[in-house]
Formats: structure tokens, C-alpha cells, sequence
């Protein structure tokens, strides 16, 4: 159970309005009762709520969180990592799906941002990618934090770094490691920065083993299950079948999956099968598929953090509040799919 | 793709300028200029957007979901219902999870309506069915609309029913139809309303065919896999075990499936087995499991719809704007765990 105003009190043995005033920075309580509070704050963990304080300061204290994504899982990691970070700073949240190809999309934002007297926005691809909605940001004052695909931030506005790219070229050094020389690809839709950083870490794992990718074995498809499906069946009537697949996503490795068994092609026997995302199903195929980790929840959460942070250096006016971005790289999970 | 103030301004003829005046009742706009802009806006079924009518009226356009649950699965479709009916009616949402058995949860709840100056709130089990909250949000005047577990609405305040009453005993109906006579009962945590309305369904289903429940036969126990898995050893130890089982919901359910199996009982041959609450995992077990799917989406929609529409009546200051509280039965689904 979390420590309460109340608890705090009874902890310092002053009145709950005591505790208040503190919180508060009413500036009208003696040094020692002040050090008193302090002190029961710390020890019982007790998290003012921002919420209280901000009907007396008048500061906003709710962020929003944009998307544009059909991935349901993905988008509850995403929430239930910001409303972590939320909670324990005090404050809430507004979610707001969107059609990121919207005409409208940057007056959508704006007006959600002033209507709703946001302190900040949450951006994850693809809006976090789209020039034209930063800049609009930007230019309204209004502050941000990005999830984006990258190795190297863009510039120095708050972003969360996911590595598609290290984690790509680990996937496919693995398939090498298991001796593979024709890898196949198989590519999601190129306007997610996550695709072409994707495809970048494949290229960049065959050039390390001095291995020339062969065009025949790269297809351009979409995030579906579909996508797998048809691509295996290209790839396996090739005269020279690739003996192994990096797919772009979970989904389009079950279809490539569920295409090759479909032929009779056994898995891993005669094709490995590699996904990415480690999305549920990815351990309910039959073999489970290999596969990379993204800790969406934890990514959230540190976005979230840059954000607030961001916003308070504001508040206080710092000057050069620029907060380095944490950097995570997507962990390769070894399962039967590709394992000899 | 959606109509745009832009769209709307080509179709009338005008400029956006005049399209937005329209929009924000500013009544400088002639009168056949007016009814070119209103046929337009019919015509392309254009949501204006009330966010950028909330900047000019300074009226509150944000609902929030407040929600204890651990069902990950209940929680996405109740945002996805509530995030519909909020998109065609031009609200924001904000979530907010939070501890219903926290001491401060009242505090907590008043804060966070006045610090985010939210226009209402959607409550969902068991926040909707604690009498404390909701009278320190009538207090308040804090508008709430409840989704509740019952078939009579408790009072003239926006609610939306779950029958779960009438499909406990629906299940329990099918189970007497396939010739069962000793039909075990496994419950959940009693504090849920929904516990309470799916035995009173089970104990009325037996009562419609003159049967009297053996209390041997009635467990009570947590809404979890475990409760499951112990119930059904306790069950099947009995003299003369039950030939079919309710439980309470498909985890519960899935767990004694799993102890049936463990203990070499054929299901359904030997032990018919239903849940509850059509989880996506119902149709993963094997056999899949017979359940009542309740369409939550859908009554989430139909929650936030009736709260808009009790804070459109208050803002016309209509009297008696009581609103009929919609109701929803989940349900029957029958899959192979129970059939023969």
C-alpha cells in the first residue's frame, strides 16, 4: 500500500495540513517541522500528488500519449510503461489514437494539446518520425519526448533510442552462426525508419562475414501475416532456396512459417525462420519462432522520465537542459525456429 | 479518410475563415451562407472538432476512464469503446489506473478531475459498485457514468448494465440440457457484484428445473487459475463427483480443466467444463472452452455515449434528463468442452 498524507503525518507528528503546506512550498513552515516532513516523506516513499499541488499552482500535469499503431500489445506496453513514470511523478495521462496520415493531423494535435492544457507529449512511430508534426510542435512551444529507431539521436530534443539496426545484425549473425549462406529478407513497410534500419543490420551482418546479400532474396512486403505467406512461396521456388529467413516482424515470420510447412518444408530442418518483436504469438507457433525483444514498457517509461525531466528543467529555466538519450537495443531470443 | 474543415470550406464554396465561424457559433455569418456551410457539413459527415470549439467556449472536453482490473484484455476493449465514442463526439480521453482499495482513492479521484478539468467519468467494476466514490462524486457534482453487473439499473444516474445474472444461467441451462443433474459451481472474489449476479443466475437455472444446488458443490475461491486447479481435486474426491462444472471465469476455468486432465478425467466426456468472459485464451485450451462472451467494446461505447449525452442535457440545463441505462447479456458461446 503506498504512504498517504496521512501516514506522513502520524509518521512526523504534525497536522495533515502541516504535511500539506509542505508539499505545497507554502513557505510558512518552521525549518526543524520542515526537516521533520521531510524526513517522513522519505522514509515512507510517500509521493505527493502533483494533482493536489497543481490546483494551487496552476501547472499542467497531464501528458498526452499520440499514436498511430494497430498493435494492441504494443500500445499497452507503451501506456503501462508511461503511466508508471506518471504515477510516481504525479502525473496523468491522456491517450490519443490517430491517423497519422490525416491532412489535419497538426491542427488535430494542437488544438488537443490547448484544449486539454497538456504539458507534454509522448510521440512514438511513425508520428514520432514525422518531420512536418515536430516542426508544428516546435513551433507552438509545444515540448515532446520521441521513440524512435536509431542508432544516433537526430539532434538534442528528447528522444528514446531503440536500436533496430544493432538488433537486426545480431539476428542475422546468428542465422550465420548456424552456418547459413543464403538468408532471405523479407521487409515490412518502408516508411517506418524501424523497416529500413532493420534491413540496414541485415546488410550490415553479411558484409561482416564478407557475404554479398543477394537481391533475389530481399522482398518488400508489408507487417501481415499475408506478406509471409506469399514471399515463402517466392522465395522457395527460387532455383536455389534460401536456407534461412529473417523476417522483418513476428507476423510475417508466422506466415512465412505457416507457408513453408504448408509446402512441406520443414522448419528449422530445412529453413530457419527468425522473426522480431517477441510478440505474444511468437511462442505459440509450432516451432517457436527466434526472435528480438524490444522492452516497450521500459522504453516508455524512460521517454516518460526524459520528458519530465525536460519540462521541469523548463520550469526552472534552465539553460542547456539537454538530456542525453538512453539507447536500447533489442535482445536476440534464441527458440526452436532457428536451432539446429 | 475523414471530412476536413478544408474539404467542408470547397464543398460550400467558402472560405475556412467562414467555415470555422460556423462552427464556433459565431453568428457573423449570413444566413444562406450558413445553411451552404450546415448542408456541406451533412453532407460529408464532418466532426467539426471540439477541441478547437473548446478554445473559443472554454468548456471541458476531456473524459476520463479510471479503472482497477488486471485484465489486460478487459482494459484495451473498454479504451477502445470509450476512444470511439469520444472520436465522433470530439472528447479527449485521459486513463487512470489506479488501487480502489487505497484510503486516499477519494482525494485522489476529486484531484484528478479538478487538476485535468475533466468534463466526467467512466467508472467500471469495482470503482462503479463503491458507494463511498460515488457519493463523494455526487458530491461534488462530478458526472459519472457506471458500468455495472445487475439487470435493474439502482438508481436515475447513467449506468450500463452486464446481465450476467441471465447468462449464469443460460450456462448453467445448456449444462442441464446436455442431461447434467450434479453441476458444480466454482466463484470468484464475492466483493465483484459479477460474482455474486453469475451464482444467483447458476442457483436459478437449477431452480427452473426443479433441482436444489448441493452446497458440496458450490466453491468459493479467487478469480485464478489456481482456484481452478484446486476446486476440481476437491470436486472430484467427493463420493459422487459433478459430471459438469461452472466457473466463474475462463481462468478459473482453464485451471480445472488443467487438474481434470492431470487426474486422467476425459472433458468433456467424463466432466463438462464452462467459464466465463470469452478470454482469448478460452478458445486456446484443448478442448476449447464453452463460455459467455460479453461485448465490451461495445458497452464501454454505450457507457460513454449516455455520459455525453447527460452532460450535453446538463449544459441545456434540461430537467429530468434521466437517461434509460442500456443492457447487455453476454453471451452463450458453446465449444467442445461441454458438448458431447
Amino acid at each position: 500500500m503506498s504512504a498517504t498524507i496521512k501516514s506522513v503525518a502520524e509518521y512526523a507528528g504534525v497536522s495533515i495540513k502541516t504535511v500539506s503546506r509542505v508539499i505545497n512550498n507554502e513557505g510558512t513552515v518552521k525549518p526543524d517541522t520542515l526537516a521533520k516532513v521531510q524526513q517522513a516523506i522519505d522514509a515512507l516513499d510517500y509521493r505527493p500528488n502533483k494533482a493536489a499541488r497543481d490546483l494551487a499552482g496552476r501547472d499542467n500535469y497531464v501528458l498526452g500519449y499520440v499514436y498511430d499503431n494497430p498493435n494492441a500489445y504494443y500500445i499497452l506496453a507503451m501506456q503501462n510503461g508511461i503511466l508508471k513514470e506518471c504515477r510516481s511523478n504525479g502525473y496523468e495521462l491522456l491517450i490519443h489514437p490517430c491517423d497519422a496520415t490525416n491532412p489535419d493531423i497538426i491542427d488535430e494535435l494542437v488544438n488537443m494539446v490547448n484544449s486539454a492544457r497538456l504539458a507534454g507529449l509522448i510521440l512514438s512511430p511513425p508520428l514520432s518520425e514525422m518531420p512536418d508534426v515536430l516542426h508544428a510542435m516546435d513551433e507552438k512551444g509545444i515540448q515532446y519526448v520521441r521513440v524512435l529507431s536509431g542508432d544516433k539521436a537526430p539532434d538534442d530534443k528528447p528522444c528514446v533510442l531503440v536500436d533496430d539496426y544493432q538488433a537486426a545484425r545480431q539476428i542475422t549473425g546468428h542465422l550465420l552462426d548456424q552456418g547459413h549462406r543464403r538468408i532471405a529478407f523479407i521487409a515490412g513497410e518502408k516508411q517506418h525508419h524501424s523497416t529500413t534500419e532493420r534491413q540496414r543490420g541485415f546488410y550490415q551482418a553479411l558484409a561482416d562475414h564478407g557475404i554479398k546479400a543477394d537481391p533475389e532474396l530481399v522482398i518488400d512486403g508489408t507487417y501481415s501475416f499475408g506478406t509471409g505467406v506469399q514471399s515463402i512461396q517466392q522465395l522457395l521456388a527460387l532455383p536455389e532456396p534460401p536456407t534461412a529467413l529473417f523476417a522483418c516482424n513476428d507476423e510475417i515470420a508466422a506466415g512465412a512459417l505457416f507457408g513453408a510447412r504448408m509446402q512441406g518444408v520443414d522448419v528449422p530442418e530445412a529453413l530457419a525462420i527468425a522473426g522480431f518483436e517477441n510478440s505474444p504469438f511468437s511462442t505459440q507457433t509450432f516451432p517457436p519462432l527466434t526472435t528480438a525483444s524490444q522492452p516497450t514498457a521500459q522504453i516508455a517509461q524512460r521517454a516518460t522520465s526524459s520528458l519530465i525531466r525536460s519540462l521541469q528543467a523548463r520550469k526552472r529555466k534552465a539553460e542547456n537542459h539537454t538530456i542525453p538519450a538512453d539507447i536500447f537495443v533489442p535482445e536476440l531470443i534464441v527458440r526452436e525456429s532457428t536451432s539446429r
